[in-house]
C-alpha cells in the first residue's frame, strides 16, 4: 500500500471521503471503515425526489463524469437535480488496494458496491428513492444491480454500454487486460513499489484497450487524428498509455475482477429473466453501436427481459470508449434520451 | 535455430521441400537456398491451364488446406485441378527462423513470398498461368499480391478473410499478439531453447487469438461447446493453447511482421486504387461476416477498386477462425462461390 498522487484532490477533486463503516463482502470477510469518495452537484429538494446517482466505470473517477456528463443545460443538470457521483470501491479514490492492503485487498463484487452505496444514500443523505441511476460500462453493471436489488428505490435507470450479466466473451477480454499487467515481472505478484515498476505491463494493457476500446471504424476514419495525434503509435503512447500509466495496478485488477463477475442473476439463483423481471424503474438500455465489449445485441437481449423498458442504442464509431465523450454526437443522443427518460412520470 | 518435430512430415506431410535458390528481399539482403515446402494434389493437364495455387495463413500449413478445403467433389477437386499448396516463408515448413538463423532471420514481406512462389511455379512446374489463386487471411494477402504483381498470370482470384492493404487497426491487433510473446522473459530476445521456454507468452498469444479470432456471437452461441469443450477456459487451454504451444515463437513473429505490412500499393507508389486497378483476374472478395481482424466493410472498400470483381461475403459467427473450417455452412458457401468463380471463362 502506498500513496499515489494521481488519485488526489488536485487531479480528481473536489470529492468528499465519507466513512460508511464496515462492509461485509459477498465473497466473505469484510472491509473495515470503508470510505466512499463522493462528489455532489446541485441541491436535494425538500421532497427528496430529485436525486440522481452516477456510479463509475473501470479506471474512471467522479471527475470525468463531472467534466463530460454533468452541466447546466445538460440532461444531468445540477440546477434541477441533486447529482451524487460515487467512486466505486477499488478505483483509487474510494477504499482501494493502493490505500489499504495492496495485493491482499479482498475480492469485491458489484453487489458489494451497490450495498455500500445504498447505505451511503440512506444513512448519510436520508434518501429513500433515486430519480435516476445512470452509469456506463461498470457503471451500467452497478445501475442494473441497483435496479434489481432495490426495485422500489430506483425510479429510472439508464445503463450505458454495459450488461446486467457479463458475457463469457467480455470475461475473456478482461482476462487479457489483467494478464497484460500481471505478466510484467515488475508486477511481482502485486508487490511493486510504484506503478512505474509495472510500466511495461501497463503499456500493454493500454495497447489492448486501444484495440478493444475503440473500434475498427474509429481507426478507419482516422479519428485519432481528429483527437490531435499524428499516428496510431502516437495515440497509444501519449493518450492511451499516458492515461493508464499513473494508475495503481492492484486497483485496476480489483476492478477487473469485479467487472468480470458482474451478474444480477446472483440475486435470483442464476435466473437472469427473474432478476431483470424485478425491475420497476423506467429503463432505457443504451449500448453504443460499435462497442466490442458490450455489443448492442447482448444489451438488447437483456433489455427484452426488463418490463416496460426501451432499447435506445447510441450511434458512434468511437465504440466503447465513446464513453470518454469525445464524440459530441454521442453526447447529444445520450442527453436526448436522458431528458426523455427523466420526463417520464415515475 | 533448432529442429522442431511439430513441423515434420508426420504432422504436416506429405510435402516436398523444393530449393528455389537465392531470394533477394524487399527489405534488403537475401535469403540463400530458400526451400519452399510444397504439397500438390491432382495432375497438371497438357494445356497446363488447370493449376490452382493456395498460399498459407499465419501459423497455418499445407496440412489444414488439404484436410479442410481440398477433396473429391469439393470446389478444390484434385480430380479436376492441379492444386499446389505453398507454405509461406517463416511458417516452419518452408525456410523459417527455427530452421535457419533464429532471431536473426531477415525481414520477409508478402512480396518476397509471392516472387518466390512465382519462381517456383515458372521454373519448377513450367507454368505460365494459374486458373485460380485462393487463400485466407495472410493467404488472401498473398492472393492479392499475386493478382496485382502478375495480372496476366492469375486468371481468377479468391481472397478470403483478408485485405490487400493491412489496416492500422489490424496492425495494432497483430502488435498485441507479438508483444504477448516477446514480453515473456523466457523469450529472451528470441534466444530461447525450445517453445516450452516461452509457454506463458504463447498461452497469452493463444488467449488473445481466442478473443480476436472468434467472435462475440461465437461465444454467445456457446459454439465452443459444440466443438467439444465444457467451458471457455477449457477451450482456451486445450484447443487454442494446444494449437499454438508447439510452434516456434520466432517463426510466428516472422509471419506477424509480414502480416502487419501487407500492402499491394507498394507496387504502385502507395496508390491502392492503381494497384487494385491492375488486376485482370476474375475476383470474388470473400470476407467472413463476423471477422474482427478483416471486417467485411474493409474488404468491400477494396473490392470496389478491383475491375469486374464481386463482393461475396461468407456468413459465419465463427469470425476470422471460420477459416479453420469447423462451420460446415461456411464451407458450403465458400465451395459454392469457388465453383461459380471457376466456371467463369478466363
Amino acid at each position: 500500500m502506498s500513496s499515489n498522487p494521481y488519485y488526489g484532490q488536485e487531479g480528481h477533486g473536489p470529492y468528499e471521503l465519507i466513512d460508511i463503516g464496515n462492509l461485509d463482502l459477498e465473497e466473505g470477510g469484510s472491509l473495515p471503515g470503508v470510505q466512499l469518495a463522493v462528489a455532489t452537484h446541485g441541491t436535494l429538494n425538500a421532497a427528496k425526489d430529485n436525486a440522481i446517482l452516477i456510479p463509475t466505470w473501470y479506471s474512471g473517477t467522479s471527475k470525468i463524469m463531472e467534466q463530460v456528463y454533468i452541466g447546466n443545460g445538460r440532461a444531468l443538470d445540477p440546477a434541477k437535480y441533486f447529482i451524487i457521483v460515487v467512486n466505486q470501491i477499488g478505483n483509487g479514490l474510494s477504499t482501494s488496494p493502493h490505500n489499504t492492503s495492496g495485493p491482499n485487498f479482498p475480492k469485491v463484487r458489484i453487489g458489494d458496491d451497490v450495498r455500500a452505496q445504498h447505505k451511503l444514500l440512506t444513512e448519510k443523505f436520508g434518501l429513500n428513492s433515486l430519480a435516476l441511476v445512470v452509469g456506463g460500462s461498470m457503471g451500467a453493471q452497478q445501475t442494473y444491480e441497483w435496479a434489481v436489488r432495490y426495485p422500489d428505490f430506483v425510479k429510472r435507470a439508464a445503463p450505458i454500454a454495459g450488461t446486467a450479466k457479463n458475457t463469457g466473451y467480455c470475461f475473456l477480454l478482461a482476462e487479457t487486460l489483467v494478464e497484460a499487467i500481471t505478466s510484467d515481472p515488475g508486477f511481482n505478484g502485486g508487490n511493486y513499489k510504484t506503478p512505474a515498476d509495472v510500466a511495461a505491463g501497463l503499456k500493454r494493457h493500454a495497447k489492448l484497450w486501444t484495440f478493444d476500446g475503440w473500434s475498427d471504424a474509429f481507426f478507419r476514419a482516422d479519428r485519432y487524428k481528429a483527437l490531435g495525434f499524428d499516428s496510431i503509435a502516437a495515440f497509444i503512447d501519449n493518450f492511451m498509455t499516458g492515461y493508464f500509466a499513473p494508475m495503481d495496478p492492484n486497483n485496476l485488477l480489483a476492478m477487473a475482477w469485479k467487472w468480470q463477475r458482474g451478474d444480477v442473476s446472483r440475486n435470483t439463483g442464476g435466473n437472469l429473466g427473474a432478476a431483470l423481471g424485478r425491475i420497476k424503474a423506467k429503463t432505457f438500455v443504451m449500448p453504443i453501436s460499435h462497442d466490442i465489449l458490450f455489443p448492442p445485441v447482448d444489451c438488447e437481449a437483456e433489455q427484452k427481459l426488463i418490463p416496460g423498458s426501451q432499447f435506445r442504442p447510441l450511434k458512434s464509431i468511437d465504440g466503447h470508449l465513446g464513453l470518454f465523450g469525445v464524440d459530441p454526437e454521442l453526447l447529444a443522443q445520450l442527453d436526448a434520451n436522458l431528458n426523455e427518460l427523466l420526463a417520464v412520470p415515475a
